[in-house]
């Protein structure tokens, strides 16, 4: 076993540095250092590599009449091009987004979702990626990397699909497939990874550094941001709150385990709270989730009793397994997101809010926050473009400008 | 609001360069670099203020014929001294420190748990502490700190305790009055912290760069270590695993909540399962919780099959529940520890170690270990004393050798 007592300090200074750069979009060495509490030095080797990278660039010197003239920086959009890609089982929808990650349009291709061989979702996403190139007129020459988000449990630096539920994939080497069809460097993660990044560099990371991310549709997950890194653990599977206990022996969850949070407050476990609540429910015969949730909300907007009762039954398992996660984690802040908060969110998260005060330990309740997610759609595709553009970082200093993008990008 | 959207670069790498003298004992500044992954210049710089400070010396210089010799450091007991103090309802524990954290004496203190005034437990720690310094022969001028461990919720950088909850404490102000009733610096914190950071320096922290420690006894909680460092939470209240919801509406846990692990796998939870197995049971009536711990550990021994159904369910209650810190962190492992564990370990951790697959996720159970921790006794203790020399090292460079103790440790 390797012992690996000490944390990689420099990619993480990189990363504090590029950061740096999306919130302050322009700034000269020293606005860096004082926004990253980094030396003058150190902000100014790694400056250095950004621009033989050619990632950044010198936008316009300052002179203030006293002292030498100032170089202000920014990161050089024409550098390259990422592409975002979140596969859903019914779903790939990629986004281009040039290197200071503005979006330059997005292609969405459907899925059958009861096709599931590895070749036919590789076919999907080389549609969707040579599709959203050709829309955005980006040459694949150009792409510096390409980040895919796969359901399910994922080992971004094994390049594989330990498992994905829906689609029975067991220790798929997605990477090495789909590097092979694409031809272009290909990072891969699961979505609540992404989502987490998303909010970690663009929404509420920028305000809070230590939030939890919820994330409430057909599953639910969480992603984690503790003293402003994303937590990953062991193998990737840290955040799993979808699966902690709600209840001993309750609800059987789909991961096999009985009273999961999942069963109570995915979409599945709604349904089987309003089966509950009155069995014979009309809107129990919806097979589509999102038309199922769209009567819950329409239901509730119009003061129906039984779909009162279940938003706020709902509210109480959430309130009840958003505790355990604040008493676990302490966070500053929780955002809800994902299509569940998007539909029911306006009802559910005054209720959580209310709620969750029985849920938790006071001191630690007296210093958190709940909202929804402030971030427009398309988040996996950012999320997944911000971990291919931190790994195309990792490497620069090796290649040159006019060269090749590195050939390893883990 | 502050922003704090950089880490504490410098601080991590100080603590680094401390915790790989505590692992090599004796270092050159190129094994320093060696073993944290930081550079030699930056190593040097550190070294440098660690030699101002007198908290390290030369202890030889080796030269190989080539290149230049090289020093060998160490950190220097003689520097002085640290009180490691554990205060629990009924006694207060005080070990004196060397700077090397090699223990120089302990002395315990009985404290009437009916009294529970903050100057009543002041007065115990100010005669436990003055004790042990006698005991060990030891001027109060060479100490350099104290840190104490407080039961409950305690705010470290407000040098508040919270909430105690046995002692119906709130906001009380106990650094404030112990600084004034000791002289000396006081750093306080709760048990969970030391307890976990003991683990991070000197137990499964030397192997795990991921682990969770939990501890059994009447309360039970949970340490975090993620990449490398202790997990605080933004009120210091992360790691309250005891509190998260074994069951939802379950058994009325001591914080008020229903349902918590506490309630099932504290001691009061183990009386309260065999309530449910035999509503008359004779053990039943044991009131001192470790004469009834006792009892279980005999009765298991000899095979009764009353107890031998209390200790599967127990191990079944605690398996969920870990399975729970499990999904949420993937840890690479878990240390039980604590006087429940010290007792049942034997029996419990096996049956743990068995139930496990079942309440958690796959690939996460498959890069866990689990045991009881290899630490001795005192680790509260021990990791009150780590956290303070960390805090005297974060204000070195400022005083000199001869001179006072840094005058703020936070
Ligand atoms: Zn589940
Ligand atoms: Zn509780």
């Amino acid at each position: 076993m390797t012992r690996r007592t000490a944390r990689d300090l420099r990619s993480d200074s990189r990363s504090a540095v590029l950061r740096a750069f999306f919130s302050l979009r322009t700034a000269t060495r020293q606005e860096l250092s004082q926004h990253t509490g980094l030396s003058v030095a150190t902000v100014s080797t790694l400056v250095k590599e950004f621009l033989t990278a050619g990632v950044v660039h010198v936008e316009a010197v300052v002179s203030s009449g006293v002292g030498r003239p100032l170089e202000q920086l920014r990161l050089d959009p024409s550098r390259g091009y990422i592409v975002g890609v979140d596969v859903a089982e019914t779903y790939v929808e990629t986004t281009v987004f040039d290197l200071s990650l503005d979006p330059r349009g997005t292609v969405s291709v459907p899925l059958d979702e009861h096709q599931n061989s590895p070749q036919y979702v590789v076919d999907g996403i080389r549609l969707a990626v040579h599709g959203v190139l050709a829309l955005a007129g980006v040459s694949t020459s150009s792409v510096v990397g390409v980040g895919v988000s796969l359901p399910g449990q994922v080992q971004p630096d094994l390049g594989v699909s330990v498992f994905a539920p829906n689609w029975a994939w067991h220790d798929v080497r997605i990477k090495e497939l789909l590097t092979a069809e694409l031809g272009m460097h290909v990072h891969v993660d699961n979505p609540l990874k992404a989502i987490a990044v998303a909010e970690l560099w663009f929404g509420a990371g920028r305000e809070h550094r230590d939030l939890a991310i919820v994330n409430l549709g057909t599953g639910v997950g969480s992603g984690l941001v503790i003293n402003g890194e994303l937590v990953r653990g062991v193998s990737n599977n840290a955040g799993e709150w979808g699966h902690t206990l709600l209840a001993l022996d309750g609800r059987l969850c789909r991961c096999g385990r009985q009273g999961c949070v999942e069963a109570y407050v995915g979409v599945n476990g709604m349904k089987a709270t309003l089966s509950e609540i009155q069995p014979d429910h009309p809107a129990l015969l919806q097979q589509e989730q999102r038309r199922f949730v769209d009567a819950v909300y329409e239901g509730v907007v119009a003061g129906d009793p039984v779909f009162v009762e279940l938003v706020d039954e709902t509210a109480r398992y959430l309130a009840a397994s958003l505790g355990d996660l604040v008493n676990m984690i302490n966070p500053e802040h929780v955002v809800l997101t994902g299509w569940t908060v998007a539909r029911l969110g306006d009802w559910l998260i005054p209720l959580v809010r209310a709620k969750i005060p029985d849920a938790a330990l006071r001191s630690s309740v007296a210093v958190l926050t709940v909202s929804a997610s402030s971030l427009a759609s398309s988040t996996v595709a950012l999320g997944m473009s911000t971990l291919t553009l931190e790994h195309f970082l990792a490497a620069v200093g090796l290649p040159s400008r006019t060269g090749p993008a590195p050939a390893q990008q883990g």
